[in-house]
């Protein structure tokens, strides 16, 4: 259509345009009428600029009258000194005085009004999310976004890194997660599948000798979608050729700070911490704890100091191989909250939930007397010890926990987490990164007896473990499967304020190894050719040594805009039940598409709209 | 496992180096026994670096002795002047004199020797994709191809536009070529598709306010391959708000700018021509002539000289509506061509094919005599004037067909071409881009009747032409698609030396516009809201007028590397039956995976592997 191009965006003319001739394209985003002046506020994603239309100008006054919100305009005029000011925009000290008004196209009152604070559910703004994308706020989130992507390039094309595009129609290897299919149409029957992550393949570029490599990727995972994952997400893949694991951390860290420099002007201090799988585990009962939490201890392990006490339930925990003692202090004086009977029965619920039979604890009140249902069991040296080792004092609660070690950490953790949750003892305008290192290779689990790697297959076991394939070989059943769960791996994952963000490791670089491992979790030889014939005969061609990490995009983009969802960094996503309720796929194909493929529907899920 | 670090890459070290302690790590790319001297060619991404090791390290020396071609090497030692110098490589004035020798993985024989001009054949190359990208070749093409992911994206990050990810897991609505389609397991029987290009989510982007959208996208055709085809290939996928086509071109000529200069140091000019549908189908027989073409005249229609002849042929053309005579000028002289009774014969059964009874020519041969089965039709001054309109002369030859338009034109465009590749008449040196602009918004197939879109549903026609959709309803059959396929559209390709390298337009943004040009196409009502309600229903809150332009990412990149194959210039590339021959996909998926998608194959495709 024929119209007058913009001169300007709506963001960007100031007092120092005053009497330039300018046109500017945009939304209505308000319209006011006042003593029979009209004022339009024209929105693009620039900014808002404002429209004087005088009814003098009768024939543009007219046309002007009929636009509604959201109506797409074209104006022409001067720029002109505003004479009351509007110092909370750029564009506040001037307005447009109108001499040409064209509208471009017209708009039906939309189903929520386009403003930061909207109130549709979040279903409608799904569905319209033409309009919700309107919302300066979510376009302030793709803008970050498109930031990001730009900074993390660069710095590795500064480094030397090759961005390579793996494919997208690769080899189902299901594991982990179940894999999107794809039929083939050419060869019925067969299928490709969506990567879960282009792990082999950017293995494979390390053994074509292509050194460093890096891509911005969509992985795909078809799970039973939890309230914050989406059937595709984006992760930042890099790999390196001729590395230890401080080469990755070197690699990467630098990254960061650049990104939290440009996005936020914030000095990330570096290197990043760097504790071991066991260490935070046995401090945190998490393996991805939230440094930023205050008012709450490390984890304290006191089997040492309650191991030769008569009491029953410490003394059947610790009877078992692997049971513990362990408590966490919460300060809650010092952050103004009252632990009430209620509050500690709460928690109590909770623990019981987690399969305990309680909660011990003790309480050192504020006015000096002490609470604690375990004060019958405990003599007087072990509750000074206790206290001393946690350097508890008034105004602070030591919550205890006796049980299976692991079992015992983690569930501390969650406690520490929830308290911290409940009642914000997380310091939000801290960004606490962790290296986490040395997890284990595989997961054992006890009752049915399969071991799976913890991370994936291809992971390195550390070189001084590697006997420990060999003295398994001469065991069987737990004793095999703890030994093998006890061999760490050159794995690692890096931590933001107790989410994972990113997930790496030396990589296995020799077939004889790879194959040790492929056994260990169980693959026959024959699945081991099928699946990764390709990958076990490039190892045999002088694969170098070689390691990286895959980064969570979307999840480090959110944490920028201080968002909890990745959804509201996304531009189209999908509901938890994989649809999209814009354009309302996934959705029924012609029967002329599925005869094509080869393929037939089995099940038909009933009322799936 | 453990080894020394590189301290330098193997393309780095010079005379300004010597006397450093050094660690290289890399492939053995040939070793050589010079006297009891060992030589190593170190190779790595980078470059190579000669390794000297006397016999005198007699440790080293035994280990260095085993490793063969391929096998991965961690070497250290010192930088010391060469005393007979390489010059052809950066690192030829320098060796390294060993002091530690380690190996890090060992290589069978590869199956192909790992050098440049490789010969061993395509598909045992793409089976051992990961030995093939270790050749030079094949690394330069992917670091160019990095390298143009960067300027492109720099270049728009500079100027506004936002990167934004569109959903891999779309809405199936088939229409060009056929769609991948992923079967949703929440939603049993509905089905996703993989774009074919995200058309209607940038549309979406726009109607959303976000001015200007960039990414390099994935995008898939399930198609019959052809030879340079690719099931998954990359576009660079913009759209731009408040626009006209000029301004398109304007965002996009300075980018390829960048490209030329930065990739192969060639200053293009701009602005690069523009030429309608019309003229070039009119002058070169092509909607993307190649420009580089020499010793060819364009096609001259003689129409006008001829159409008082008595010769049948011509008469009978001419008295079709459409009909035309047309020809084209071949300078074989000037280009050391000798054009004999054979070739002659042999083009003449290349227009046989196309649908001609023959093939008229008028040889003007070097010693002033002429040539044409036509002569004893034309009279003097039809000779005369057909000499003269072609400015022909002596040692030209001009070629000439007759028939329907379009088909006279686009197979004198054929023959040009096919001239222009038989003889080499192209000028490889030169970069020739042309804008080709006004294209018909409709198909009109005369056989079918039926009516498509010319590139897609979604571009303008242009405004001084909507009246034909309304004088369309009052007639049918031929008259009527004559009359829609005669409405031109903004709507433009970008051609590079006679490939189409991108397609754009100016979209339809008015919901009114939308329908009418759905309805031509013949979708119904319930199609419409079925396939594409959700962009109908955009348009109707206040859509901006828009448009933008897809460029063919991996052709523009082989072009750049003096490619005609676009998968060299692609990582993991399929074959034209759409596998991998490295991993074996798509391959054969457990029942179980089938039945959590409520699928089942009714047809196997036999001996597929």
């Amino acid at each position: 259509m024929s119209f007058n191009t913009r001169t300007h965006t709506c963001g960007e003319l100031k007092l120092s345009n005053a009497n330039e001739v300018v046109t500017l394209n945009g939304w209505v985003a308000k319209k006011r009428d006042l003593g029979g002046l009209l004022f339009i506020d024209l929105r693009d994603r620039y900014g808002i600029t404002q429209i004087k239309i005088a009814p003098e100008q009768k024939d543009i006054y007219e046309v002007a009258s009929k636009v509604g919100n959201e109506f797409v305009i074209s104006v022409g005029g001067v720029v002109i000194e505003r004479e009351s000011k509007n110092k909370n925009i750029p564009t506040g000290e001037i307005e447009i005085d109108v001499q040409k008004f064209q509208i471009l196209n017209e708009a039906s009152v939309t189903p929520f009004v386009i403003e930061d604070e909207v109130k549709a559910s979040e279903d409608l703004r799904l569905q319209y999310r033409y309009l919700d994308l309107r919302r300066h706020s979510l376009q302030r989130n793709l803008m970050i976004r498109s930031d990001v992507y730009r900074i993390v390039r660069n710095f590795y094309a500064d480094r030397n890194f090759v961005e390579v595009e793996t494919p997208i129609l690769m080899k189902s290897t299901p594991e982990g997660a179940r894999d999107y299919l794809v039929p083939s149409r050419v060869h019925k029957g067969k299928f490709y599948a969506l990567p879960q992550s282009p792990q082999t393949y950017k293995q494979i570029l390390m053994v074509s000798g292509l050194d460093r490599y890096i891509q911005i990727c969509k992985c795909f995972r078809d799970e039973d979608l939890r309230a914050d994952r989406q059937p595709e997400f984006t992760q930042i893949d890099l790999e390196m050729s001729f590395v230890h694991q401080q080469d990755v951390f070197n690699m990467t860290e630098p990254m960061f700070k650049e990104i939290w420099k440009e996005i936020l002007g914030i000095e990330l201090q570096t290197p990043f911490p760097q504790m071991s799988y066991d260490f935070v585990l046995e401090n945190y009962g998490s393996d991805k704890p939230d440094l930023r939490i205050f008012g709450l201890s490390k984890i304290v392990n006191i089997s040492e100091i309650v191991k030769d006490l008569e009491f029953v339930v410490f003394k059947n925990a610790l009877a078992e191989k692997n049971g513990i003692v362990g408590g966490v202090k919460f300060s809650f004086a010092e952050n103004n909250i009252d632990v009430t009977r209620k509050i500690i029965d709460g928690l109590t619920d909770f623990v019981k939930k987690l399969g305990f039979g309680g909660l011990g604890y003790i309480k050192y009140n504020s006015d000096g007397s002490v609470q604690s249902p375990l004060q019958k069991f405990l003599n007087e040296e072990v509750q000074a010890k206790i206290k001393n080792v946690f350097e508890a004092k008034d105004g602070e609660i030591i919550f205890i926990l006796s049980g299976a070690k692991k079992k015992v950490l983690t569930s501390l953790g969650t406690i520490r987490n929830k308290i911290a949750a409940d009642y914000k003892l997380i310091d939000k305008s801290r960004y606490e990164f962790l290296w986490v290192t040395d997890f284990p290779l595989f997961h054992y689990d006890e009752e049915s007896g399969e071991i799976a790697a913890e991370h994936h297959m291809f992971t390195s076991p550390k070189a001084e473990e590697m006997y420990k394939f060999d003295e398994a070989k001469n065991l069987s059943g737990k004793e095999r499967g703890e030994l093998l769960q006890s061999i760490k791996a050159d794995c690692y994952d890096l931590v933001l304020n107790g989410n994972e963000i990113a997930s790496g490791s030396i990589r296995i670089h020799r077939q004889d190894i790879q194959k040790k491992v492929f056994d260990v979790v169980g693959l026959t030889e024959q699945e081991q050719q099928e699946k990764f014939g390709f990958l076990l005969n490039a190892f045999q061609y002088g694969a170098p040594p070689h390691g990286g990490v895959a980064f969570g995009f979307d999840r480090i983009v959110a944490i920028l805009c201080g968002l909890d969802a990745i959804r509201d960094v996304i531009a189209f996503p999908k509901t938890v039940s994989a649809a999209s309720l814009m354009d309302e796929s996934p959705s029924n194909v012609a029967q002329q598409q599925l005869d094509d493929l080869g393929i037939a529907i089995t099940i038909q899920t009933k009322n799936s709209d």
